[in-house]
């Protein structure tokens, strides 16, 4: 089930971008959202775009540049050069893409790492009678588990307890081992949306109670619909958060509510790891999921769910 | 610190390798040891190489057709078609390159998963007086962890209790789902040795008891020799498997007390998620390690550690 890209830029209106350039944050002090797409027909070919307001559609980079690369990894792995030369094809005016003739992929594909966060919000861990980590829990997806803002989240056989998980997600831009709390988000290229699919029997019950498989199935992280670049967002810990399923709100909160923000996950998981342009960083749920529900909820086929952050955007994913 | 390659062929003798084809198992019937390696003074530049026996050498791949890729995971993804031509370089006895001009490197580097698997030897289990599970516990590390056959375990800072575990691995060489256990082996293109080295603090006691942090410091997956065609291996499941400390001997057992063998594991972990080439198992560890012995003993540097399996070769790495 696919659902059409124009009625879901319409069907939530999202917070309102910022547009100046509050300084040097990010990779650079450039404010774009960029994307990767195929054009229809081209199904297997990736390329990098950068979206313009409003459905007017994509600017294809490597269209404008041939030396631009072709997939994000590559793009951030340019750096600088890579994010100013956007901005020129963006300003530029030319290789726009109508929308109709854009599927958007996930903003990342491929990284080298999917780093997950659990119970990385306040409000979540009281909602679970917890308490409140003094240092982030770190667990994985691999990253075959990624799928694309509009695309469907299949349903494992192996579980009875699939549930939602809207999260910010952030990907890094350049690498670096040991990075301090000041300068780390100067390693972040931007913040996406992501559903942190999770299946709770596995995770909870199963495999040892270590996460993993729980967290990995096949199209078990939607990600998208653009990377928004760290410039362009204002403050990434005071957005509105929440996810819908089938339309009805299931979870509500704000970015505030983290206990552990971006500059610190960064430092942190950067002790044990060199963390590399691509690495994709999923921060945690605000309360709402299914599995604490009385009684529980779990999604099933024909459900569809939306996640949606301020400022960011939304993805929309049906379960099939 | 870097060891000599050379000491390293003569310091222990390996078993007796099966050069019989033993009919189709693995990605093809071919019988050969790849490895990847760069050349002294190129040493960004990764290449695909045949090992010669009795160190006489490294066929270098892309020297013989250039059209042959630079790296294992897209030489993987070739399919039969690169084992095949690979085969042909061995056999013309042409683009040899001196061992004394080759750097030996992780057999694969940047695969998209790193899928580890707990508790998976009866003696280990016995070890701990754990009971033996009823299905795989699998947990993972990120690709950064990888480093070479010989290169240095680096002890971070941050962890009292850096352990050793030699593990048997194996390589995926085709992509699969739902993969059964009757057709499993045809999707390992084949075997080679790990140390899954491990931070117990970090394992054990921290991050909520999720095993990834403790298990992914960078350099805490040192692999290699050489990845041993499927076909090359008489039974992976017999092959005696022994750690040694400073040359004294911690781990010393036989992969025939593996819980879950390849196959099953294969069939396993494809339920959960999409397996592709390049993909690396460590298959888990015999008894011995530092953590249960009394008292428990931990790697510190100047450490030298060496894992070694018959039929497929010899690791060893220096603790710095």
């Amino acid at each position: 089930m696919r659902l059409p890209i124009r009625s879901l830029l319409s069907s939530w209106r999202l917070g309102k971008r910022s547009s100046t350039d509050t300084g040097r944050r990010g990779l650079s002090g450039v404010t774009m959202r960029l994307v990767q797409f195929c054009r229809q027909g081209e199904e297997g070919a990736i390329r990098v775009g950068v979206q313009l307001d409003a459905g007017q559609g994509v600017v294809d980079l490597k269209h404008f540049d041939s030396a631009l690369p072709s997939t994000m990894r590559e793009f951030l792995q340019m750096g600088e050069r890579a994010m100013e030369q956007a901005q020129r094809a963006l300003s530029s005016g030319q290789c726009v893409v109508p929308l109709s003739e854009v599927r958007l992929l996930p903003p990342v594909t491929a990284p080298e790492k999917v780093v997950c966060v659990g119970m990385n919000y306040r409000d979540h861990c009281l909602e679970q009678n917890a308490p409140i980590p003094k240092e982030p829990i770190i667990f994985s997806k691999f990253p075959s588990a990624i799928t694309g803002p509009y695309d469907d989240i299949t349903l494992p056989e192996e579980s009875e307890e699939v549930d939602w998980e809207v999260e910010l997600a952030f990907v890094i831009g350049r690498k670096g081992r040991h990075i301090k709390e000041e300068e780390a988000l100067s390693y972040v290229a931007g913040f996406t949306v992501a559903n942190d699919v999770s299946a709770r029997d596995w995770q909870m019950r199963r495999n040892g109670k270590q996460w993993l498989l729980g967290k990995t199935f096949d199209s078990f992280c939607p990600l998208g619909p653009a990377l928004v670049t760290t410039a362009a967002i204002k403050d990434p810990h005071s957005l509105g958060i929440c996810c819908r399923v089938n339309g009805i709100t299931v979870q509500d909160s704000n970015t505030n509510q983290m206990i552990f923000r971006t500059e610190k996950l960064v430092a942190w998981v950067s002790q044990f790891v060199t963390l590399s342009p691509g690495d994709v960083f999923l921060t945690g749920t605000p309360p709402g999921v299914g599995v604490f529900r009385k009684p529980p909820v779990f999604l099933k086929k024909g459900d569809v769910v939306e996640c949606k952050i301020d400022e960011i955007g939304l993805i929309r994913n049906a379960v099939v």
